[in-house]
């Protein structure tokens, strides 16, 4: 088989995996942004968070057996397979996160949750448009590079968003039990921002690799 | 040197600590339900939690230089790295455990904690079998495959113990701190159930690999 | 161009890097036993730290790019590579660990984390000297491995002192927020205590493939 025949297809696969898996990543966004602003935590909600779980976990799966068949991958093999592992953190910790408000019954809209959300969504689809652009990361390499910054950019203001909400939460609520349970929520919400900023320095490592 | 002279030994040298390694997983395991269902967290019982860790360490420790050093191994050299500190993560979890019941002063046997080790030792004994089973992978593919399977199914399970059990603990307890002190001892007991799964999923990988 | 070359100034200049590492940390273990010893949570003293923080992020930032564009390395490129990421964490977990105090107005001085502050930078000044033995790490090697066993003992130091600490914080502090919040504090110092083990663990690993 001539070898530019195997090479080219496998290429584009990783690369159709990639789309798939921001797609999923904005969906999550908004699925989220829909059931913390609504405070909708009834099962209908997080079925849809659920499903999306799911089906994140699938395309990652499928990267992962992809990376183990094949043996040349557009990028380094670690990188791809670190990618796709925290792609799929950041979808699962989004999920785990509404599950957690409804096994703490938090089922009352919370402004500054709602800004999280906000921060969040924006983060993601800084992401998706990188994931996106690497297809043609060679010409793209000014672009995605400018998402990165933006993605580390929301993460420095979702650490300003969760101290200035913590000192909050412990300075007015009465009840220690809600501390407790608040805190969570909202660091959680934070890690999420984190492996945003986990997954925008993977790219960039891409990059300075295939620069 | 001929080849297959330093090859085999070698390779069952990696085997033999896999089962050692299964041992003392097993041994703690057991260790931990006894300690969980007497609520026994006086010197002595801790004594043999902590003695199970440091073995494992050494088990361990001991894979790690034999990798080091070996240039032909009989799977990827950082499966078997990630292998390795994975299940002794999952020792090192369960003594911690115990430590913090004994900091906490928790000695009064918990039901859904009893649940929760039983649902460890039951994930632990399939993961044993699959490490046990590593030996002839190739002929045991398909019960190996069944075994992580099994270890998945009981992080789910674990997984909405954890919801339920503190969702209860929220609604039910009065006292704060022991709030704050179970739900601790809970999520530890679940993360534990997930290093399970994580040493399910290496073993998938490298069983794909192999294939 | 020959070939030494290009091998030898490159090889110097991680060596010249981990030296800058090991300078940023041991700052940092003394600006923050400063912080810790006068309860300083001004913007001036916290802002000693973020500098510090910023300029280790940069110096661990040039061993990443170096990484990715030098061939040929000093040891494997993993090991650097995780090296350099775990000391970056050591100095952010000290750096967070100030700003959560500051969030939760914690601007009294503690004894036990003031004790907590000098193991940690014990421990890091025998990090610092191993980092700094590395440039000649075969006539060094077991100065190196002495230091590394210190830090071991001190995390192993670290571990009782915290058991200890949080026995005392939940038997003898009557309001529950002071609890969630030292809790998280003395945590937070332990796992700084764990990364530096985390770091002679690498360090110890370089060594055996070296040897």
């Amino acid at each position: 088989m001539p070898f530019s025949f195997s090479f080219l297809p496998k290429e584009i696969q990783f690369f159709d995996l990639f789309d798939r898996q921001a797609e999923m990543l904005v969906a999550t966004a908004r699925c989220f942004k829909k059931v913390i602003s609504n405070a909708s935590l009834d099962d209908e909600h997080l079925k849809e968070m659920r499903d999306l779980e799911h089906d994140t976990d699938e395309v990652t799966h499928e990267i992962m057996e992809r990376l183990n068949r094949t043996f040349i991958t557009p990028f380094d093999r670690e990188d791809i397979h670190t990618l796709a592992n925290e792609v799929d953190n950041i979808v699962d910790i989004l999920y785990t996160t509404t599950k957690r408000m409804k096994v703490y019954k938090l089922n009352k809209a919370n402004p500054e949750l709602i800004q999280f959300a906000d921060v969040i969504k924006e983060s993601i689809e800084y992401l998706a448009r990188a994931l996106n652009l690497l297809r043609d990361h060679k010409k793209n390499n000014k672009r995605i590079q400018d998402c990165c910054i933006e993605v580390n950019r929301l993460e420095n203001a979702g650490d300003q968003l969760r101290d200035m909400v913590i000192g909050r939460l412990f300075d007015s609520t009465k009840n220690t039990l809600m501390v407790i349970k608040w805190k969570e929520i909202f660091e959680s919400a934070e890690t999420a921002l984190d492996i945003c900023e986990d997954v925008a320095n993977i790219i960039g490592t891409i990059l300075v690799k295939q620069g």
